[in-house]
């Protein structure tokens, strides 16, 4: 296995192996595995293939194996004729909630575990509340890992047990949760455990598949834009460099226009966007709906800025009633996601509104996690049913009929 | 389109043309479409290529279009090495829980809706708590039909919202429960509204996908086993008729022995197998925590009696603790599943102890739907979590690692 080169997306500077330092060691910005400049889709049915193994050659810096995996990837790529008339362009929706822990982290967690083990770890860890909580706990227990999970002291019972069946070593932080982030990375390197979090190059490279999958779905034609929900910035990253490597390559003739959406309540990236700063601020008093993206300050969040600006894509924010507006918008299409993958949808909705979206034009949103994730938002919709006697059953629907 | 013939499953009647009644006018048990008997695996990339597509050949009696559909099946099968050593045994898990809904329920919803466009009918229905009303949902909102899902009076709340976001009718049924089953198609035939139950024919058949996929994926080495949670009957049937199917196109050469696996608190299929019994008795108190099984007279249990029968196959039934065990177990593999899924697993373990798996066996296990569906179970286990102070983590990492 030859080695890659890592590079720091900010200052260039250039890192010949990583082991466990994710940022550039003098500007503590995110580092980047080298671009992938040749290399094909592997032949095969993908019913009996990885989606690892059938792009392999994009990362030439793994040692795959198929039983490793619980086979994430190969979500649908679905067409909202219905909503695309509606903004007057081609729309389509990627279903990651049909991965195997229901969101898109999957994808970058099982890279990141393979490196971890490549590099001989038998510890991997992850700082999250969510989604990549209960991804790392999965994949740790099925690789047979010891599994860190550091979540915030004064999580909720309901958020906790869905993590904790997968048997991790789960501990309740107390203190200020935005540290754990920094602080995970030393006790890491302390303690022989890899910590797989948020913007880790290798979990970053695992989401590029997301971006071949919607190539080989869409027969080669790139999408005008593709929208993320952005929250520390890895999942746009990962997205936007599969792009690059498919052009790299020749499979494709351009790059889609990449869209980061936030939350109003925590839009850190968009605020910067928005009065064409290249820093963020932190944002002090969060305060969304949607949890899985609410991070105040994203550790990708200038290398966002900085690939949004070469490009020339955009950063939006959605308010929190665009939001639920958008979640059972969503729903009516068959598709129920937990807030944060509504932004998506609210951001096309944004997009027409500010006639930014030209006749035709083809639009991806990354639905990133299951509905089912986060019920207790949907008490924020006024839902209805109705309750009537059985033997009254026959009546009643003539009435209630549409 | 040519027409097919319905069976009755007992009597063997013939019924030429099936509009909404699904059962057998003189006897009152399951029809069956008639079995294929010519055609192959469609040739394409299944990233880009719908499963009743792919399998068309085995639907000749469906109007197929990609459009209506949310990309359903195509799910993983995965392979446990470490559980299979336990056994001795070559042990796979059919995850059904990244279909669209986290269910099997979407395979037999979209060739039941789809049946049901074909005949022209606008309004459709199903009586469940479940999975499959969220599934159905999900379908009539998509696909713009006015929706009716009945529910039994008293449903937890939490469990509503999760299929109300879809906007079906959602109308809560005080009475009794068991009757609704008749009643629904009695209504249906009345107000036009096409009821796809547990056990309608045409969902049934769409349940075939998942034999046919399990084919594909062992290489067309047929499994000795596959292990199907049974509440209805529907699924398990439609299982099996897949394998048949695909022998009756010498894609294989033999069919697997199919397990019907049921809770112990509610079992009436194994209540009558274990007195070498074809009719079942009504359950009068079901029990268990496996709600999504919890039928206590299965509308096709008769025939899922008749099917073990012809097909050398086994009914079960496992405990509560053995179904926590199960489902623990299957985490431990980064697979969570809802408790009546892993009776699947539980009936494994009983296969085992009594001895009836013999070295090198494959066995396949149907994990039917997402753990997050019932994330109150979880409260049965005692799950473990830590909790500590930021400026001590590195301290109590070493002292909690295993």
């Amino acid at each position: 296995m030859s080695k890659y080169k890592l590079i720091c997306t900010n200052c260039q500077e250039e890192y010949m192996e990583e082991t466990i330092n994710f940022r550039c060691d003098s500007c503590n910005e995110p580092l980047e595995l080298e671009e992938v400049r040749e290399g094909s889709i592997k032949e095969g049915n993908p019913l009996r293939q990885g989606v690892l193994e059938r792009y392999q050659d994009f990362f030439p810096y793994l040692e795959i194996d198929k039983d490793l995996s619980l086979q994430e990837g190969f979500t649908p790529l679905i067409s909202s004729k219905a909503l695309g008339e509606e903004y007057g362009i081609k729309l389509y929706f990627k279903n990651e909630t049909t991965n195997p822990t229901w969101s898109f982290k999957d994808r970058g967690t099982i890279t990141g575990i393979i490196r971890a083990m490549n590099l001989g770890y038998k510890k991997v860890g992850t700082v999250s509340t969510g989604n990549m909580a209960t991804s790392v706990a999965a994949y740790g227990a099925k690789l047979g890992l010891e599994t860190y999970i550091l979540v915030k002291e004064g999580i909720a019972e309901e958020k906790v047990n869905p993590i904790a069946i997968y048997d991790p070593i789960l501990i309740k932080v107390d203190g200020d949760y935005s540290c754990l982030y920094d602080e995970s990375l030393a006790i890491g390197h302390e303690n022989g455990i890899y910590f797989i979090n948020s913007d880790a190059p290798y979990r970053v490279e695992g989401y590029k598949t997301m971006a071949f999958e919607i190539c080989e779905q869409l027969d080669f034609q790139v999408p005008d834009y593709v929208i993320v929900p952005t929250s520390a910035g890895g999942d746009i990253r990962g997205i936007e460099k599969g792009f690059r490597e498919f052009l790299n390559v020749g499979l494709i003739d351009k790059l889609p226009k990449m869209v980061a959406v936030q939350a109003a309540g925590c839009s850190p990236i968009y605020n910067a966007f928005k009065d064409n700063k290249m820093k963020m601020d932190r944002v002090e008093n969060p305060n969304t709906i949607a949890h899985a993206i609410e991070n105040p300050y994203p550790p990708s969040g200038h290398q966002v800025l900085r690939m949004l600006k070469r490009n020339g894509g955009l950063a939006l924010a959605v308010s929190d009633d665009e939001i639920l507006k958008a979640q059972r918008k969503l729903a009516s299409q068959g598709l129920f996601v937990q807030p944060a993958s509504a932004t998506s949808l609210a951001a096309v909705e944004k997009l027409y509104r500010d006639g930014l979206l030209k006749e035709a034009e083809s639009v991806v949103c990354i639905l990133t996690g299951s509905g089912l994730k986060s019920t207790k938002t949907l008490e924020e919709h006024r839902l209805k049913s109705y309750g009537c006697k059985l033997d009254q059953l026959n009546e009643y629907i003539k009435k209630v009929g549409r």
